[in-house]
This record gives structure tokens, C-alpha cells and sequence, in this order.
């Protein structure tokens, strides 16, 4: 049986998501920037993917930017807000426990001169408002709080962020990254207070290379890519066809089935963490098990057993996780998430990412179980030797 | 019959560049940074794709960077050479005739104090070697070239231009914008002496979304998008897939049939100029004819006509062209390339871009040459009223 329990790192694309991208790639193969029938075709279908964005968003058409995926759009959010509001101050809050595609630019800014604070998390991966008031002041300029963090799935109480936000009154720019939550928890950015927030295709059953920012109306934040001025000049480049319209089916999928989904991915972490914590000893879930998490991520720490060894134990039987997040997981460097959250040494290594879709069924969270058990009972064995 | 010749724009992406990409859509969507076989399988397909580019090219396979595209790549080349060179010098080289994704980054550029200087262009578009030398001094950091201008066709001395920076003490980096040249002509950043060579998945029969960087090895650029740290920290971003698989096996299909290709390009290009010039009075063919421009495209500007009505015309008829790029063209903006070189208005408004690919046969040039020579007979009749 072969078992995908790793998507949170991507997601296998639908199936009328690869057959919208197929027509993208052949019957409407025009460029919507040219003026004749092929350009005007291609732009209308591109006008539907940005109609489905917006409805899932509760937002407006024009408050849609298509971008390359996850990484520009937050990228994106932060360097162009960055650039909008430099005379404004240097300030910036963020956390500890954001994705690199965030704390990586964050690093380069502070080179720049920018002062940004980090905000702890408490052993559960939740940060603190106290400390977010605390840290907010008349120079914050942004502030990045992601919504469901990429490793252990925890929430972070963003709408009560925007909230305290509204009621400054320099109005700092609020962007959060929703890219582990699109889809799995129901939101709007309006709900959250928030001013930017990027998505990206691939961890929602949709293509890779394609992801969407938020930009809420009348908000004026520099673009970062220059050229022909696509995406109303927000995003130069000739427009990744295939790559929205498949976003777009996604989208609408996601959309129509939300509730559902959302109600699947819990039944199918809770019997995957009931079973765990009943037929495995010595774990340990490392964040919410239930309420204040996504339903879509269980990370586990196993005592005793280096996360990467019983990754590998599990392939064999076809079942396939992750350590950490994708994004870092090939890099020697301990998750920063696990440390943040105050995790011993042991405890990070011997951590292990389990992140579910609607598309998994309970008879392969009970094999996944069965086959986690042996391979903890056979590592255990051969580390006592 | 239908008659695409607007390949400058955009191209249909080959049969095979579609069923390789639906590889990556279904059987192999892991995340290529996943530690498990899902992830590995991905990565030397990725690897693969490298070797092609890298084959085509003449380069190392670790020269080459994956972008979302032309834009992107361009883009990436000016800001992180900048960034790079920051401390030697103010002083930039470019063109009058560059591309958008070329000049608005420099637009930008000039706005943060860097001192532009942009070569002019005779009538046929080139540049000056010798006021290229003039302009050239010891705080030049940076040259872009472009090798083939995309409006008119135009090769610019690229070679020349390597030649004449290596001669220097101070090495400015040189970036050459090669998007409309890669699979029209024959060459490698090696033989161009270019550090950074820009090249775009959708013109050349593969995707959208998708492009790709040559940085010649040991050359030390800034990235520009931050994350993950895939493509060895140069570009972060969960890597595309579906698009850089088409990429590669869209370059292959380009390496293996360069000459026969660049062969009949050049047979449907000198039929349709020929042809034109004899059967439709008063035009002008802007650029090059034959030798000094690419293959692909001719640029003729119609006398006393408005070519948004010629190409509305000929879009009834099925052909498909356009005025100036597809970049550009929504824009009410005169093309800033034929007004470099020094086209009168009514010539820079009467103009329009034919360009080929090899998928074009005599038969549609003869069907589009003849409805043309309606098309222009009838408007000219109309506006002479």
C-alpha cells in the first residue's frame, strides 16, 4: 500500500487540476497580453481563475496577484511593504517559528538596518499577545505572523493580531502567511485583519510554480519583479497559464468541499494520534493535539530514535513523511520550530511530521499505524543492542 | 486555416514538452527537497532536465539556476549583479531597445542613484561598438545586452561586446538577455563571453512559469528571492516541477534539431519578406533582412495603415500577429524600439510582428501572404475614402 503522509510538503495535484492545465498547455496556448482571439481567450479563463481565488477569499478580483508560489508571495509582501513604508520607520515584528521563505528575508532586512522582533512561542508553538503589544510600537512599519505553522500545525491567534493592529494608530502593515491554512481552516483575510496574505498551489492539490498574494485594496506596496507590468504591475512576467488555471481548479475545489475536507482531516488525525498515543510508547505530540492546531498535521517526537532513520523504515513499507518541513529537511540544521518551542535535543531529532489530505482514508492512517509501530518496536530494538 | 505568427509572444508548447509535464503532474509530484523516494525520484528527473540545459548551452550543469521565467531571470541577473558589485562602482551599460524586464529594472535603479547609460541604435537597431567604448569606464559594473531583439530581430554584437569587457582591468559583469535568441541561433554564453544569459521556457515550445539563469561558475551574484535555499540558495521557492521538466525536454528538442530548425525558420522568413515586398506596395521591412537579424521575426511596417486594424483583419482570416511585443502591446506606449530607431510615427503606428516557428509551413506563409495583400488593399481603400 502506498501511503502519502507528507502533504504538507506538496500535495499530488487533482485531477481536474491537471486537466485544466493540460487545456492551458495546448488549446489555449496564447499570451494574454496579446490583442488578438488567442490572447483574449487565454485571458478570460485566467479571469475565471482570479474569480475563484476571490470568492474563496471573500475578497475582490483586483486584490488577487498571481506570483510564481508561496515563496514569492511572501517574498513579495514583505519587501514590497517594506518599501512602501521605509520612511515610516525600521520596526518589524515577526516569530521565531515562521517559514524561511519569511525569516530568511527578515535576516537580509536586518542587514538593511530594519530592527525586527521575534516573537517566542510557548511550548505548544503559540505566541504570546503580551508580547506582540509589547513589542508593537508608533515605528512598526510590518508585521508577519504566519496563520498555521508548516511543522507542528499550530494556529496563531492572527484575527485577535489584526484586531490590536486596527486599533494603532500608525497602521502598520499586516501580512500573514496562509499557506498552510488555505483550505484548512476557514478564514478571510478581511476576518483576519490582514492587509497581505500569500497561498500557494501546491499544498492544495494544485500545480507547482503557481501561488496568489492578497493585496487588500488601495494598499500601496512597490512589486518586486519589473518588466511588462502583468498582475495590474504588481508582478511582471508573462502570466503562468497552465500554472492559474490549475490554481484556480484547485481553488474551486477547495471551496466547494471545504466543510467536508476540513471534517475528514480531523477524523483522520484523531484516529491517527488516538491510535499513536494508545499503540506506541515513549511519543510525545509536539503542539495541539485537537483545538489550536490545523487538522491536517501531526508531529511526533519518538523517543529514543532519530527521526530521519525511521523516516526511512517507513518508506520501505510505502509510507512517506517528513522531518521537520521540506523546505529545510535536506539541510543538517535542527528545526528551528522544535527549538523555539523549547524541545529537548533528543526530542527534535526523534521528530517526525505526519500532514494528511482529504484524499487519505482511515484504511491508511490504520496500516500507516500498524507499520509505525513495528518500525519504532525494530529501531528501538537495534538502538539498545 | 490557422496561421500563428506571433511565436515571439508566446509558442504552443511541444507534444512532448506536454506529456513529460503531465509526468510531473501524476506520477511524479513529490517535493523534490523530501527526503524520501518521492522526493529523490523528482530530484534526478530535475537533474536530467539540468543536464539539457546545460548540454544546449555548453555549460556546467551547477551554471544553471531555474526562474519562473524570463522576467524573473532577467531580473535576477540586474539586482543581484548590483548587489553584488555595489561597492566598485555606480556605473551601468545597456540599450535603448532592451526588453521591459531589462529597462525597468534599470528605471528603478537609476531612481536609488545608479548612473545608466543607454546605447543608441542605428536604423536598423544595432548598437555602436564604439560608443559602447566610450561609455564604458573603470566603475562600469554592469553591461546587459540584449543578443536578439524581440520587436525587430536584430542581433546585437554581443560576441564583440565579451570580447572588449574581458579586455578590461575591472570586469563589470555581463548580462546578456538571450530569451529571444536560445534555439534561433548558435551559440553559448562561453563563445559570448556573458557571466549571466537569461532564457524563457515559452518561446521556445516549452511552458509558461518557467525560465532558467546560466551564472557562470565562481561568479558571485545576490539571490533574489529568499527561503528554502533551493537551487543552492539562488532561488528559493518549492521547485516547479511540471515546468522545469517541460523546460528541459523543450531544450532538447531545440539541441537536437538546431540547424534544421534555424534552416527552416529562415526559408519561411526570407519566402515571406520576399514575397511581401514584391505583392503589397509600400512597405518597409524594419531591421535587418537576412544577415544581422534572427530567423524568426519580421518586423514591416504597413504605410497609411493602423496595425491594430491590420492585425484585427487578419485575425478574421485566422492569422495571428501583433504590433510591437506582446509586452507591450495593451499599452497605449509607442514601441520605444522602432522609436530608437528613428521610425517616423506613422511607421512606428503602421507596424507589425510576424514571427515564425518551425511548426509554421510555406503553405500558411502563402495563405497569410495573400490575405494580407487583401487585408491591407481593402484598409488602405477604406482609409483613402
Amino acid at each position: 500500500m502506498e501511503v502519502y503522509l507528507d502533504n504538507s510538503a506538496t500535495t499530488k495535484p487533482n485531477k481536474e487540476v491537471v486537466e485544466i492545465m493540460l487545456k492551458g498547455l495546448t488549446d489555449y496556448y496564447g499570451n494574454p497580453s496579446s490583442l488578438h482571439h488567442k490572447g483574449v481567450e487565454v485571458e478570460k479563463l485566467m479571469k475565471t481563475a482570479r474569480k475563484q481565488l476571490a470568492k474563496a477569499l471573500g475578497a475582490r478580483e483586483q486584490e488577487i496577484i498571481f506570483t510564481s508560489g508561496g515563496t514569492e508571495s511572501n517574498n513579495t509582501a514583505i519587501l514590497g511593504a517594506v518599501e512602501a513604508k521605509k520612511r515610516n520607520g525600521k520596526r518589524i515584528i515577526t516569530t521565531r517559528v515562521e517559514h524561511p521563505s519569511v525569516l530568511n528575508v527578515y535576516k537580509n532586512l536586518e542587514m538593511q538596518g530594519y530592527e525586527v522582533s521575534y516573537l517566542d512561542v510557548d511550548s505548544l508553538g503559540k505566541i504570546s499577545l503580551d508580547q506582540f503589544k509589547e513589542y508593537l510600537s508608533e515605528d512598526t512599519i510590518l508585521i508577519s505572523i504566519m496563520h498555521v505553522n508548516n511543522e507542528v500545525g499550530t494556529i496563531q491567534p492572527v484575527e485577535e493580531i489584526g484586531k490590536i493592529i486596527k486599533s494603532t494608530s500608525n497602521k502598520p502593515i499586516f501580512h500573514v502567511d496562509a499557506i498552510q491554512s488555505f483550505g484548512k481552516i476557514k478564514f478571510t483575510p478581511n476576518k483576519l485583519g490582514a492587509d497581505l496574505l500569500a497561498i500557494s498551489g501546491h499544498k492544495i492539490h494544485g500545480p507547482k510554480g503557481i501561488g496568489a498574494l492578497y493585496m487588500k485594496k488601495n494598499l500601496k506596496v512597490a512589486p518586486m519583479l519589473y518588466g511588462g507590468n502583468q498582475e495590474t504591475g504588481m508582478r511582471s512576467g508573462t502570466e503562468n497559464i497552465p500554472g492559474i488555471l490549475g490554481l484556480g481548479e484547485a481553488v474551486k475545489i477547495i471551496y466547494e468541499n471545504t466543510d467536508k475536507n476540513i471534517d475528514k482531516m480531523w477524523m483522520l488525525k484523531n484516529s491517527f494520534i488516538e491510535h499513536i498515543k494508545n499503540e506506541v510508547k515513549d511519543i510525545k505530540v509536539n503542539g495541539y493535539e485537537r483545538e489550536g492546531s490545523a487538522p491536517h498535521i501531526a508531529n511526533i517526537s519518538f523517543s529514543g530514535i532519530r527521526g530521519e532513520v525511521l523516516l526511512h523504515s517507513l518508506e520501505q513499507d510505502g509510507i512517506y513523511v517528513s522531518t521537520g518541513s521540506a523546505c529545510s529537511s535536506k539541510k543538517s540544521s535542527k528545526s528551528h520550530v522544535l527549538k523555539a518551542m523549547g524541545l529537548k535535543e533528543e526530542a527534535i531529532e526523534g521528530a517526525i511530521r505526519f500532514s494528511f489530505s482529504y484524499h487519505n482514508t482511515q484504511e491508511q492512517i490504520d496500516y500507516a499505524i500498524d507499520k509505525i509501530k513495528k518500525s519504532v518496536k525494530d529501531i528501538r530494538k537495534i538502538m539498545k543492542r
